[in-house]
C-alpha cells in the first residue's frame, strides 16, 4: 500500500492547458477537470474570463498559463492564431493540440493545424479531438464517437495525446503525420457520403420510372381515350413508382455478392482484390438495402389508404371465384410477410442491435433472410402480374408495365444465387473462402486466416 | 523484454477489498477478477459465504480482509453500516467505494456516503458506481452507462477509483466533493425528467382539444338534431385529437430554434444567454419531436381502419370530378410523405443512430428535414380544411373546427423561418453565429470556438 | 515535464510482433501502429509480403520477428501451426496470443490454443481477441464488441494482453485458465442461443392453432356445407392465427416474473435460488415479448389490407345500431392503443435505448406499460368475442374458436398481478425484495445489497 500510494501522488501533478474559453474550451476544460486532471485555461482577458470557466480550473493570462503545463489545447478559432505568435519562445517544446475546425472545406491554403506549425515552429503540433463536439465532450463519449482520430510529426507528443484521451474515456487512433489534418479538418463537413451513390440511384431510378409511368398510364388514357386522369400521378402513380424502385434497388444489393462469389469461382482464389467499381458497389450495400426498405415502406402505406379514397372507388366487379381469391391473398401475404422480414432486416441494420449480433449471426440475418426478402418480394410482384403477362392488351403502345420491367434484375439475382447454393458449386466457394487456391500447392502454408470464417 | 516482465510483476500485485457478498459485491468481485485484480471479499460468515463468492476470490472476516488491500468497495445496505464502527481503525487511512442506493429519494436526512464518513472519520469516502447495476457489472459496460461518477474529498482517493474503473471498461467522472453525494445517489430514482414538461404539454392539449371537439362534434348533433352519435369518441374523435396534438407539438419542437435565431438577431451576438425557459424548452424538443411522432402514429393507424368500421359507413356521394380527386389524393400523398419523413426523423433520434452521425449530418437532418416535415404536414392539414375555411357552415356555435386552430401555430412557425432563410437574414445569423459581435471591435480575438461550425 | 518526457520515451519503445499478413493479421496490425506500438510482421516470405503489410510496420521471417518483442499475435490458421515447432526454442517465454476461430464446433479434439501450448510448450499461450472481426478491428471497437475475452494459464501473461487491449480501445476479460479457450473458439459461431426456446414456442403454437382453425373454420365449412373456402388460409386463418400467438406470447413474457414474485412470497425470502426452469424462462422474456411484437404487427397489416380484398367482400348487413357502433369502435380503438404501447416497449428494448434508461426507468417502461400493454390486448379481445361467447353456434363441433382459448393465459396473468398489487400482497413483496425474511432474526446485517433497489 505503501507504493500505491506514491503512485496516487504522482497521478495528482498532472496538469494541462487549454487556451480559449469558448464552448469548445470550456466543455474540454471541464471534462478534463472530471478525469482528474488540473486545468489551466489560458485569456487574453484572465479576469473577466474567470467567471465563465468551471469550477477548479485556474485562468491566467496566455504566457503564463502556457509554463504551468507541457500539453496545450488550441481551442480558438484559426482566424484568431497570430495572438501565438509572440508567445513562440515559451511554446518551444510544448505539445499543442489543434482542436479547430472550418466551416467548410478548403476554406484555406492549408489545414489550421499546419498552419498552426508553421506559426509556432518550436512547437511539437498534433491534430486532434476536432470531431468531437463541445456536447459529446461535456457529456462523455458514447459509442461511434469514442474515436477521436489524430495525426502529428513527433510519436512522443501523439503518445501524451493518446494518453489523456483514454482518461478522457475516448480511444485516440494515429492517423500519421501532420499531412492528413485536413482529411481530418474535412470529416466534420462531410455529408453522407456513402449515401450519395444509393441516393443518385434512387432518384434516377425514381424520374425514369415516373415518365415511363406517366406515358404509359396517363398520357396514353389521355391520347387514345380523351380522359384526363391526371389526378392519378398524386397516389396511383406514386404506388406504383414505390414498390418497383424499391424491388429494384433490394436487388440491387444483394447483386454484389453475387456477383463476387461468381469472380472469386473464376478466379480460383480470394486472395486478389475485386474490381474497385465493385467494391466501390459491395460498401454501399447497407444504404441501398435501407432505402429500398424506405420506398417498401411509403408502398405500403399507398396501398393500405386504397380504400378510403371513396371519390374514385370503381365499382369493381365483384364476381368470386376461387382461382382470384386465392391469387389474391396470395398475393396480399406475400407482400405482408416480404415487408415483414424487410423490417427486420431494417432493425438489424441499426449500430446497436448489429453490435450485439456474432459474426455468424449477423451474416445469417443479412444473408439468408435477405435473399428470402426478395424472393417473397419477387413472388408478390409475379402474382400481382399473374395472367396478365400473355395477354396483348397488357402492352399499350408496345411498352410493357413497370412491375414487368421491375422483374428482370430480381429474377437474375435469385437465379444466380440458386446456381451459387447447388451442393458442388457451394462446396467451390467454401473452400475458396476458407483459403484454398486453385492450382495453388497446398503444401505450401499460407500467412492467412479469414474473417471470422 | 526484461523491462517488460518487471511492469507485469507489479501488476499481479494489485488487490481490492469487497465488503458484502450480495449480487452487487459478488458481481463486482468478479469483474474485478477478470480485470485481473486479486479479489478478497470481507463477511461476517466467511466460513458459510465462501461457496456464494466467484471462484478464484478468498473470502475473509472483515478485520482481517481490510488489511489486505487499500482499496474497499462497501456494498452493503446502508442500514447494517454499523458493523463498520469497530473496524474504524483497521480502516484509517483507506478508501472506501460506497456503492448503496436508496428505495426512494430523501429517505435519509443526509447521503450514504456522508454518514459512511460520519462513522468511519479517518478513511477517505469516495462514492461511486452506484448508477450502475449489478446487471451490467457482471456483462460489461454497453454505450450510456460506461460512465461512471463519482466524488469525495480526496483527490488520491478519486484518482484511485478512477484507474480501477478504467480496468473495469468504465470512464470515471469525477463530480467534486463528498456533498455531491446526495445527487449520485438520487439519480437511479429519477424518473424520466426531461420527459415530464412534454408529457404535461402532450396531455393537456389532448385533454383541452377533446373536450372542444366533444362539444362542438358530439354535444352539437345530440342539442341541435338529438342524434346519439356518442360512440364517435372511440375512434373519429381519437382521429381528430391525434393529428391536431401531433401538429402542435411539432411545431412546437421548432419553435424555439426560430425564437433563439430571432433573438440573436436581435441582441447582436451570440454570447449572451438565452432567457432560462428558452433554454429549458430547447432542452426538450426531442422529446417533444418524439410525442408528436407518437400521435402521429396513432394518427394513422385510426385513418387507415376507418373502412373496416362497415357498421358505421356512410353512403358517400360516389360523385366523381377531377378536383375532388387532385384534392384528395394530394391530401392523401403529402400525409403519407409527412410521415414518412416524421418516422426518419425519429430514427435518426435513437442514440446508436446519432453517434454515427457527424454534427453536420446531424443538423441537415434534423433541421432541414424536421423544418420539410413540419410544411409537408402543414400542407396536408390545409388541403383537409380545402374550401370549408369559407363556408359558415363549418363554424358551429360559431367555433371554428379543431384543425383550423391547430393550424395557427405551424403557420407561424414556418413564416417565422422563411423570414429567416432569406439571403439578407441568413447572411447576419450565420455571421453572428460564427462569432460576429454588432458594434464590436473585430479587430479583437475572440477566445472562442464555435461548436463545430 | 521532465518527467513527462521520460515517460513519454519508454511508450515509445513498445513493440509487438504479428504473425501473419492475411485479413486479420492486417488489421490488427494497423490498429496496434495507430494505438502507437511499433509492430513487426513476421511472414514466410518477407520480401514478398512488404507489399502487403499497412505503413509504418516491418516485416522478417518469423525467427527474427520473434526476438524483435515479448508479445507475438499469432494470426495464422490452425491447420499451419506447425511452422512454430522448429520456432519452439526462440519463442519461449514470449506470450502467443491465438487469434484462430474455427469453421464448426467440435471441429478438432481439443482447442486451438491447447494445441498451440502443446507444439510451443515453453511460450505463454493466450487465447483471445478471436470474438472480434478483421472489420471490427479496422474500425475501431463499438458498443457490445468492445468486450475482449481472454483466458490462459499465466496471469503476467494475461495482464500484458489486457495491456495491448485497453490501448487499442477495448476491455479485456479474463475468464480463467486454458481449458476455458474452447468456449471461447465457439463464441463467433453460435447462432442465436437466447432465442432458440422463444423461437419453438412461436412455431410450436402457430403450428398448432393452424391445424386447429384450419379443421374449425376451413374443414367444417367443407365437410358441413361442402363451401371449398381453401383461399381463406392465405389471409383469414394467418389473421386468425396470428393475434392469438401474439397475445400468448405476450403473456408468457409476464407470467413468469408473476410467478417469480408468488415463488418469493411463499419462501418468505429473496435470498433462494429460482428453479431452473424458472430462470431459463425469465431470461428469455425479452425475446419473447419481441416475437409476439412480431407476430401483433403481421396481425396489423393483415387486418389492414381486409377492404382491399374486394373479390371476398361479403355483403355485410349496414344495419346500424349505436351499441354494436360502441362495441366495434372500441375494440378497434383498443387494438390500436395496445399496439402503440407494443412498439413502444419494442422501441425501449432496443440497446442503445435501454442504455440510457436509469433502471427505475427501465422497470417503469418494461413492467408497468408492459402490463398495460397486456392489459389493452386482453381486453381488445375480449371485446371481439363479445357476446358470441354464449351463443352455441360459436362452438362449431363442440369446440370453442381460437380467441377464447387465447384468453385464457392472459386472463390467468392479469388476475395474479391484480393480486400482486393489492396493498397487503405488494408489501410483504417489496420489503421481501429489500432483504426481509420471514422468521429471520432482523438485527443480524445482511452481507447484501439488492440491485438497484
Amino acid at each position: 500500500t505503501q507504493k500505491d500510494h506514491s503512485d496516487l501522488a504522482s497521478f495528482q501533478s498532472e496538469r494541462v492547458c487549454v487556451f480559449g474559453t469558448g464552448d469548445m474550451g470550456r466543455s474540454l476544460g471541464l471534462r478534463l477537470l472530471q478525469a482528474g486532471y488540473g486545468v489551466v485555461f489560458g485569456s487574453r482577458r484572465p479576469h473577466s474570463s474567470s467567471s465563465l470557466i468551471p469550477h477548479g480550473a485556474q485562468v491566467l493570462g496566455h504566457a503564463a498559463a502556457s509554463q504551468s503545463a507541457h500539453l496545450i489545447f488550441i481551442a480558438v478559432q484559426r482566424e484568431h492564431y497570430d495572438f501565438l505568435v509572440p508567445l513562440a519562445n515559451q511554446l518551444k517544446g510544448k505539445v499543442l493540440v489543434d482542436l479547430s475546425n472550418n466551416l467548410r472545406k478548403n476554406q484555406y491554403p492549408e489545414a489550421n493545424a499546419e498552419y498552426l506549425q508553421s506559426l509556432v515552429p518550436g512547437a511539437e503540433v498534433v491534430k486532434g479531438f476536432n470531431t468531437l463536439s463541445a456536447w459529446s465532450l461535456q457529456n462523455g463519449p458514447s459509442d461511434a464517437n469514442r474515436q477521436v482520430y489524430i495525426c502529428g510529426e513527433s510519436v512522443e507528443a501523439k503518445q501524451a495525446v493518446i494518453a489523456v484521451a483514454i482518461k478522457l474515456g475516448f480511444s485516440a487512433l494515429d492517423q500519421g503525420f501532420l499531412s492528413v489534418a485536413r482529411e481530418l479538418e474535412d470529416f466534420p463537413l462531410q455529408l453522407f457520403p456513402q449515401w450519395r451513390l444509393p441516393l443518385r440511384i434512387a432518384i434516377g431510378l425514381s424520374a425514369a420510372f415516373f415518365f415511363y409511368l406517366l406515358i404509359r398510364d396517363i398520357i396514353y388514357a389521355y391520347v387514345t381515350q380523351s380522359k384526363d386522369i391526371s389526378f392519378r400521378i398524386m397516389v396511383s402513380l406514386a404506388n406504383k413508382v414505390c414498390p418497383i424502385v424499391s424491388l429494384i434497388m433490394l436487388s440491387l444489393c444483394y447483386l454484389p455478392g453475387v456477383l463476387a462469389s461468381f469472380l472469386q469461382l473464376y478466379r480460383g482464389t480470394k486472395y486478389r482484390r475485386f474490381p474497385d467499381w465493385l467494391d466501390r458497389w459491395m460498401l454501399c450495400r447497407k444504404q441501398l438495402g435501407l432505402l429500398a426498405l424506405g420506398f417498401a415502406f411509403l408502398h405500403v402505406l399507398y396501398t393500405l389508404i386504397i380504400p378510403i379514397r371513396y371519390y374514385v372507388r370503381e365499382n369493381r366487379t365483384t364476381q368470386f371465384d376461387t382461382t382470384t381469391a386465392w391469387r389474391g391473398d396470395s398475393y396480399l401475404s406475400l407482400g405482408i410477410l416480404g415487408f415483414g422480414l424487410y423490417v427486420l432486416l431494417g432493425i438489424t441494420s441499426l449500430p446497436s442491435v448489429i453490435n450485439t449480433l456474432s459474426w455468424r449471426e449477423f451474416s445469417f440475418i443479412q444473408s439468408k433472410l435477405g435473399h428470402l426478402t426478395l424472393l417473397l418480394c419477387t413472388a408478390h410482384t409475379y402474382l400481382y402480374g399473374w395472367n396478365r403477362f400473355l395477354s396483348s392488351s397488357t402492352y399499350k403502345w408496345y411498352t410493357p408495365p413497370g412491375y414487368m420491367l421491375c422483374l428482370v434484375l430480381p429474377s437474375v439475382v435469385l437465379l444466380l444465387k440458386l446456381l451459387l447454393i447447388t451442393p458442388c458449386v457451394d462446396r467451390t466457394i467454401t473452400r475458396i473462402r476458407q483459403g484454398w487456391e486453385r492450382g495453388a500447392d497446398q503444401r505450401n502454408p499460407k500467412d492467412s486466416q479469414p474473417l471470422i470464417p
